[in-house]
Parts: structure tokens; C-alpha cells; sequence
């Protein structure tokens, strides 16, 4: 049997990355991807998971490329007519995209976890690879800025990553529990090492590693840690993670990501353009690897997942 | 200023001549519909109101002339990425039809009452007749068959009618009151009559005659009352209207249709095929006028409107 990677991602940006991954390893069942659902809410009374659906849809292909998020050839009818009738259309949802959330919803409803009911969807739409959400219960990620706290989907779509952040809450984090199957892949003596894809790391993998428990299973685990960065020549591929670093302190820059995962990594995976980092980075801990890391086509993707793999492979967990 | 005309409605059938109505009165803002709620329903958490929905498509001219119910151009994306889900998909939503629901939904759920979410969504439609639930409370029908008990839908669409009805019952109807603004219409001095629309009797018209109250209302009104027989040389239109009667006991023809309001109609109108049981129909009260009732035409609609209207008034309210 073929090694067991796992995976931790956002939504856009980490889809990438773990496409790359499903893509070339050699049995994509054998790949886990944890995802975050800080991002999750209730919309319509619809419970709404935006990175476990981009996950989804990402591998199994019917992503709408232009966006990242949403499908691929959906129809926008049920947005339209919303409008018409006065209604709340600041968060788009797709004729096809809303079959998602009414069927999560319903299973959820039922008495199924997120964990299976994810497991079922992803059957649905062919996946091979495993998308497993971070935890069952719910995580909510807050933003609190200066005079305001958002539920993270306001912030990020509704103010489109407007308002200064001052601090970010992961309400329910304390009451949660990783989702069983997180734990027991990471306890896999198969797991060959664990992959932080290149996702804002203060709101996509920052929640993930928030979940009581999960950072002391992937220490004992006991498999190298390599995460990409999401940042490039000082600048977020996608998204806002350089203005949210720069707002709370931090540096948007590969050494900045150092230290934010600091006594975490074994490997970082940096960008050729910031290939003057390394000494600073390694100082700080982990291993570089440098790599072309914008994935523009799925050959981007493919190549950048080969050299993550193939660089935790030369890496050793190191000793806390 | 015209006179005010108040019709009792369910969805397809009576629709038909609602549009006739609101087509010929001289001034539509003056005529008020009362629909029936009894087969509204949950599905997916949202509140799901057929009836009141066919008549605001209906109205709008927005309804789906192939069906009569739904909307015309709609698409199906919705659905069929449920039915890819293993979703439920029984009861067919199209996808602008689902804004209507959503939007009724979180209306409801911030408080508003059914009648100021169907007027705010007629409003939206650009409807001038006022379309009322029959009342704000819930009232569900339910069908009482040999070995079980289904909610409406599940019988009329999941089922297709086929069950054997044993009894019919009106859940939440004892606690129910009529919508404030269909009392009001009924106590105006400028109401000219009640048309009772050709809807099924016994699952569109008596939920609304069950509501306590609103037959002492229309009594106390004054005002001629005159039905529309749903029934046309003993088949119904549309529907299970003579099976459900047959099944009841009762006979499925406009004498029966005579029998079944009886005390309450001043007038019933019956089809040229049935003018023989005219001396039938008067023995037990009301006064009879024949008109073709088959609607096809938008000008089948708005003649038999004029007929039902002119009809009325010739007629005076009897005395009980």
C-alpha cells in the first residue's frame, strides 16, 4: 500500500495545491485533506461550508475555474429572482451550489455529523481523495475590528475584506474536538508526512490548528511538516492575507509565515523570488525548498505537489 | 369607487378564474383573494405555500402555463444537482420558484406575519389584486388513508393521489384565526359578493371555510355568495376532486357540489352539460346560471368571470 499524505487547506488557494496532490500521488484514496470550516454559517438556514465545498468541488472537477469557488457552468436564476423579490444577495449562491447546501442541511438536520455527511457528498461527486472537515462541531471564525465583530463571511464577502482586523476569534474552538478520522489518519504509522497547503494561515489553517487536540496529534505523529507559502515576494496570491498580517503586526513575507508556524514546521516551500529568505528561514527552524509556487494551470499544480512530496520525503520530524 | 369582490381560492383551478377576475373587474386593487394554507408545508426549512404562490404566479403572469404551477422559463439546475446528491426531489422546485421560498422563509422567520410576506411578495410582482392566506396561523391538511396518515403533499404529489381517502383533517385549524385583513374585506360596506373559485371542495375551500369564524364572517357580510362548480359532467377539471368525493361518500357531480355547500352559496354556476340537474341544484337553495366553465383561453377566463360576476349581481343574500 502506498504512504498516506494528509493535507490541511483553506478554500481557494489550498485547493490548488491538494488538486496538485490528488493528482500525482500515486493513490489518491491514500490522501486526507483536513479542511477548515471556521468559514462555515447559516445562511437561509442553510448551513454554508465555502472551503470544504471548494474542496469538493475542485477535485471533483466541476469548480468554476474563473472564480475558484461556486461550479463550474451553474445558472444564476435563484440569485436573480431573489433580487427581484428584495432579497439578501450579498453572498452569491448558485442554482447547482445550493443543491449542496439544501442536502448538507437536510443530513445534518437528520442527525449525521459534518464528518459524514462531507464523506457522502464527496462519494456523490466521485472523489477519490478523503476531505475530512477539521472537527463536527461547530467553529465559528470572528473578526473583530475597531468599533465592530463580524462573523467571518460578513467581513470577507459582505465588507470584502474592508474593515481593519484586530484580533481574530475561533468561537466554539474550545468545545471542539478534532473529527474522529482527523485523529486516526494522523495516528496511521502509513502517514508519511503532513502538507499546510498555501492558505491564509490567521484564518484558513490558524482555525485547523486551533482545534484542542490536533496540534499535539500531529506532533506525535511524529511525520515531517511542510507547509507552502501563501505568501510570494511580500505579496497574498489570492486573498487578503498580507493585509491581515500586516494589520496585526506580523510580516507578509515567507519569514513572516516562518514565524507564524514556528516550532511547527520541519520544511517551508518558498517561491524562487524569495530565495534570499532562506538563511532567515532556516534560522528560525525548518528546511526551504524553493519551487515555483503560482499555480496557474493544473501543470503548476501537479509539479508544485511532486516537489512538496518529494521534499518532505529528504526531511526528518524534528525533535520538539 | 367600484365595488369590492372577495373570492375564495386554492391553487390551479381556482387561480384560472381569479386571472379572469382581476382581468375584467374594473378595478383590480378592489378584488381580494383568500387562499387556502392548508396545503403549505415544510420541505428543505423552508415554508412552502402552493396555493398562494400559483395564484401570485397566476396574477404576476409569471406562473408556467404547461403546469399552472411553478414558473414559466424557470430553470431546473437546482434540481437536478440535488437529484446528483441523492437529495430529495419529489416535490420539483424550480430555481427562481426557490427565491419565493427562501424569501417567504427568512420574511417569517424575522418575524412578519403571512399576510405582510404576501403582500410585500405581491407587491414585489407587481400584483394589483390583494392576495390573503386564509389566516396567519398554520393550518395543514392532512389525509387520513386505510393504514396511515400522510401531510398533504406527501399525498397529493409524493403519492399522486392514489392512497384511498378515509377522512380529511385540518390540523391547527381550531386554534386558527381568520387574517385580520379578510375579516376587514368581509365587514366592508362596499363588498358587492363572494365567489367561491372552482377549486376542490374538500382540500381547497373547506380549510378556508374551517377557519372558526370566517363563516359567520361571510354570513354576517351579507353579500351574495356564488361557487363556481369545479366539477363538469361529473369529472373534476383538474385534480382528484371526484375521486377524493366518490372515496368520501359523497356524489361527484354539480349536484353534490350543491349538497357539499349547502346553507352557504346564494348561486351556484354550472356548465351547459350539466343544465339538467338544475331543478336538482335549486330544490336545495341556491339560484343556478350556466356558463361554459372550462377556462382554456385567457378569454374563456374573463368571460366566465363577467358571468360570475353579472350573475351575482342579480342575486340578494338569503336568509338562513
Amino acid at each position: 500500500m502506498s504512504a498516506r499524505w494528509l493535507a490541511l487547506s483553506g478554500g481557494v488557494g489550498g485547493a490548488k495545491l491538494v488538486l496538485g496532490l490528488a493528482d500525482t500521488l500515486p493513490d489518491p484514496r491514500r490522501l486526507t485533506v483536513v479542511a477548515n470550516t471556521g468559514d462555515d454559517f447559516e445562511h437561509f438556514g442553510l448551513t454554508i461550508c465555502p472551503d470544504l465545498d471548494t474542496l469538493m468541488y475542485t477535485l471533483a472537477g466541476v469548480a468554476n475555474p474563473a472564480t475558484g469557488w461556486g461550479r463550474a457552468d451553474d445558472t444564476g436564476t435563484f440569485m436573480q429572482a431573489l433580487a427581484r423579490l428584495g432579497g439578501e444577495t450579498w453572498f452569491h449562491l448558485g442554482d447547482a451550489d445550493l443543491a449542496t447546501h439544501v442536502e448538507r442541511t437536510r443530513r445534518l438536520g437528520a442527525g449525521e455529523s459534518l464528518t459524514a455527511v462531507t464523506r457522502a457528498l464527496s462519494a456523490r461527486f466521485g472523489i477519490a481523495a478523503e476531505i475530512l472537515p477539521m472537527s463536527d462541531a461547530p467553529v465559528r471564525t470572528v473578526i473583530v475590528s475597531n468599533d465592530q465583530v463580524m462573523a467571518f463571511q460578513h467581513y470577507f464577502v459582505r465588507e470584502r475584506c474592508e474593515p481593519v482586523v484586530r484580533a481574530i476569534r475561533f468561537e466554539g474552538a474550545a468545545q471542539a474536538k478534532p473529527a474522529p478520522d482527523v485523529l486516526a489518519r494522523l495516528a496511521d504509522p502509513d502517514l508519511a508526512g503532513v502538507v499546510i497547503a498555501p492558505s491564509n494561515p490567521l484564518i484558513s489553517i490558524d482555525p485547523i490548528l486551533g482545534v484542542p487536540g490536533l496540534k499535539a496529534a500531529i506532533a506525535k505523529a511524529g511525520r515531517p511538516v511542510v507547509a507552502v507559502s501563501p505568501i510570494v515576494g511580500g505579496e497574498a496570491l489570492k486573498g487578503p492575507t498580507a493585509k491581515m498580517l500586516h494589520e496585526l503586526g506580523a510580516e507578509a513575507s515567507v519569514v513572516g509565515i516562518a514565524r507564524h508556524y514556528r516550532g511547527l514546521l520541519d520544511g517551508l516551500v518558498i517561491d524562487p523570488v524569495d530565495a534570499a529568505a532562506t538563511g532567515a528561514i532556516e534560522a528560525l527552524g525548518p528546511a526551504v525548498h524553493i519551487a515555483p509556487t503560482v499555480m496557474r494551470t493544473l501543470d503548476d499544480k501537479r509539479t508544485l505537489a511532486r516537489a512538496v512530496v518529494g521534499f518532505a520525503r529528504t526531511l526528518t520530524r524534528r525533535k520538539d
